[in-house]
């Protein structure tokens, strides 16, 4: 059993696909980052970071925070989703480690600066468009020739990768324009990976169910 | 033997330090990113992704980009710096993640908007500053418990959040004071590891050797 503390965020969504793909069992407790939740001590004793998500493991006691050495400490665990050897590990880990670095901050800072910053800053707002784009293009042009992005097998760097690009799209619409049909092979892999049940169920994470809204 | 493709920048002298480090024979490839080299077709069909380091390992003809991922597949392939299992592996792993998606991305932030962006933006310096101060903080709190980033042994997490720390203090000096004065186990951490000669190596990777210039 695992004890999932995390938001609905894209980074707090990719432990959660993680563990509806691998059959692991697992309890998600809500960390509210929008009341500051990450600063509660009783979080920050798991996750001194003061980020989303983290892992307790209650097999072996241990907490774990930063979502791509979670992810990899679930695939090792469970031997899903991750080659356990060879050079396809370590492509998958590329492509894991190019959306932790790269992806992943720099459609966080497009974000800030296009939708929430309290200023308009021109110079901000080109430099992540420009960046985000072309990480776009990079994609585009892997899935181009690979099934999925860390190899021709589904694996933790296409989990990682697909929250993002999902929220990134969703969120400037405007900016990005039509991103997906300018990019047929990234489109291709957005409906395959949108049509997986663990990754619906991922996605939704503490999204409230539509039975009980209203 | 390894052909490293770098430049001497912070994620370009980690894999120097570790191929020290782990006494791996390489070869050193400069690209000049001053000069865009990463946009060279040579390049870019090592790294799709334009940036530096990356590797060949003329063993098994494996090439990776990302440093993050070339750290550990140097651990791994060598069985250095990197716990082989167990909740220290990930632990290590955990904390060169945060400098992956954490420390590198913001640092390189605050080093644009302080240094190099053509306007001074106080939004976006402060955004970047009060980050990195945070992230320097976790630091500190992290080596005043642990002798090490990854766990009480030096790791390949030393070796990635290492040249970052370095150059930011360097590139800041005015914007994050005396950032070691007020961070002593930082500051006994970076003494420690400043003085490793597969440390002072790597971090000179590509510098003119003092007797070559003039």
């Amino acid at each position: 059993m695992i004890d999932l503390y995390t938001w609905k965020t894209p980074n707090g969504r990719k432990p959660a696909i993680a563990l509806e793909e691998m059959h692991v069992d697992y309890v998600v407790h809500p960390v509210d980052i929008g009341r500051d939740e990450q600063f509660l001590p009783n979080f920050v004793a798991l996750s001194p970071n003061s980020k989303i998500p983290a892992i307790v493991d209650q097999e072996n006691n241990m907490t774990l925070f930063e979502s791509g050495a979670i992810l990899q400490y679930l695939a090792d665990k469970t031997g899903r989703l991750l080659p356990t050897a060879g050079a396809a590990r370590y492509t998958t880990l590329q492509w894991l480690n190019w959306q932790i670095g790269g992806v992943g901050p720099m459609f966080g800072q497009l974000g800030f600066f296009a939708n929430r910053a309290k200023e308009h800053i021109p110079l901000a707002v080109n430099r992540y468009l420009t960046e985000s784009n072309r990480l776009l293009d990079v994609l585009e042009q892997r899935l181009s020739q690979s099934a999925y992005a860390g190899s021709d097998d589904y694996s933790i760097a296409d989990i990682a990768i697909y929250p993002w690009v999902v929220a990134a799209i969703a969120s400037n619409r405007t900016l990005l324009g039509d991103a997906r049909a300018r990019r047929p092979a990234m489109d291709r892999w957005m409906t395959k990976l949108g049509e997986r049940p663990s990754v619906i169920k991922g996605m939704n994470v503490l999204e409230t169910p539509a039975s009980a809204k209203s």
